[in-house]
């Protein structure tokens, strides 16, 4: 196994880059961290190009395996405690499939990567054939939305697009667009279960744009105690989900 | 309006020793962060003691407050981008009711702050009658457990103790108490929608410790893909106490 001691080799410094968008946008690349995301990208069809581990021996890896110091762990990290192991993989991008089918989620600016990420480990648990970030979502390959997927972007697509076109295919498509407000809307224990069904999401202050609402098929809301002013995006994606599914 | 200028002041310091746990315990008291979670504690009947604002004015406020610097405002907050007002509140202790009635969530060794904070949001939401934390839960009047509730933990009674006397306590109410487990347990969509029951969710790792799952009255899961390995667990509560009650 190949060995990188110093932090100041040109590769580790060319993978420091992928901490930022700019970087990975660049590049096509991204870094995971810790065993189980590793695990979870090799037994999927995503190219893993390099593994680097604190570890004496990762001869199971069948890719590019390079040992590093502590030291160099530290600066490829982006957790407070380094697990000692991290991956450069390569960006996959997905294209609209042709003939639209399923359960699909969509999510208009949510900014939080841990609800972004959360949401895409719900879509695929609920098996939703796909998750759609508009403009203004916190970005798929950043290390917090990866972390709190926990590797369910590697068994799901998730398209980048523009929500509006997404909306009207849908529709044509005849999948339902059931968008979410406070206003105007269906309680969601109205609605009969369904195979097919898309879900529109908003960001966490501000909810869903108001021409996507319009654009939606129905708006529905989720009841709850008065004092109580909102339920985190994630959750409500997990309750609407699993409600409108079964 | 008095006012604080240095964080070298002896009021200032003992504050900022509310960071910690220990500091808490000792004091009986704890910090919130931000206007939307002092107005939510103030309109509540807990007792708000001190506002601290880099604000000029806060006349609005009834109670002791204090024009603080911005130094002094960062010395105090535990976020990157103070939102120049902090309060300084009385801890409430929550004691079991005599009768137990409606619903609760009785949670296991969840480490996460926000897994916690936003398990109490979603109970509020859920109209719950209290959230039970065992032993090994992130600490109620931790800061980010605090942000994650926004401020639902002014709405509703969140009770610290031992889980098997509340399991206990349910069961002889005639309450029900849900586990949740992966193993030997009943798909959740199988249950009827109920008034009263209790529902039991544990550690982000390893789930609900077995001898708990054993004295409960039965145990489900939420079917899913199989790809995804599991759901985070306060999606799961929101998928669960939203199915169970309506």
């Amino acid at each position: 196994m190949k060995r990188i001691e110093s932090v100041k080799n040109e590769r580790i410094k060319a993978w420091k880059k992928l901490h930022s968008k700019k970087g990975r946008d660049q590049t096509g690349r991204f870094l995971i961290e810790g065993e189980h995301l590793v695990e979870e990208a090799w037994k999927s069809d995503w190219k893993v190009e390099t593994v680097l581990t604190t570890a004496d021996d990762a001869s199971l890896f069948p890719g590019e395996c390079i040992g590093v110091s502590e030291a160099v762990m530290k600066e490829l990290s982006e957790t407070k405690s380094p697990q000692g192991i991290v991956a450069v993989c390569q960006k996959k991008q997905w294209h609209t499939p042709e003939r639209l089918k399923g359960r699909f989620v969509l999510l208009d600016r949510v900014q939080d990567p841990g609800n972004v990420g959360t949401i895409i480990r719900t879509a695929l648990a609920a098996d939703a054939a796909g998750v759609v970030l508009g403009s203004g979502c916190a970005d798929l390959f950043n290390a917090k939305v990866i972390r709190a997927t926990q590797g369910a972007l590697f068994h799901l697509p998730v398209y980048m697009g523009d929500l509006v076109t997404w909306i009207e295919a849908l529709k044509e498509s005849g999948i339902p667009v059931y968008g979410t407000s406070l206003q105007d809307a269906t309680p969601h224990d109205q609605f009969h279960s369904q195979e097919q069904f898309a879900l529109l999401l908003g960001n966490e202050g501000e909810g869903v744009q108001s021409h996507l609402l319009d654009a939606a098929t129905e708006n529905l809301f989720i009841r709850q105690n008065r004092k109580a002013e909102s339920l985190n995006v994630s959750v409500a994606a997990g309750i609407l989900l699993f409600a409108l599914k079964s």
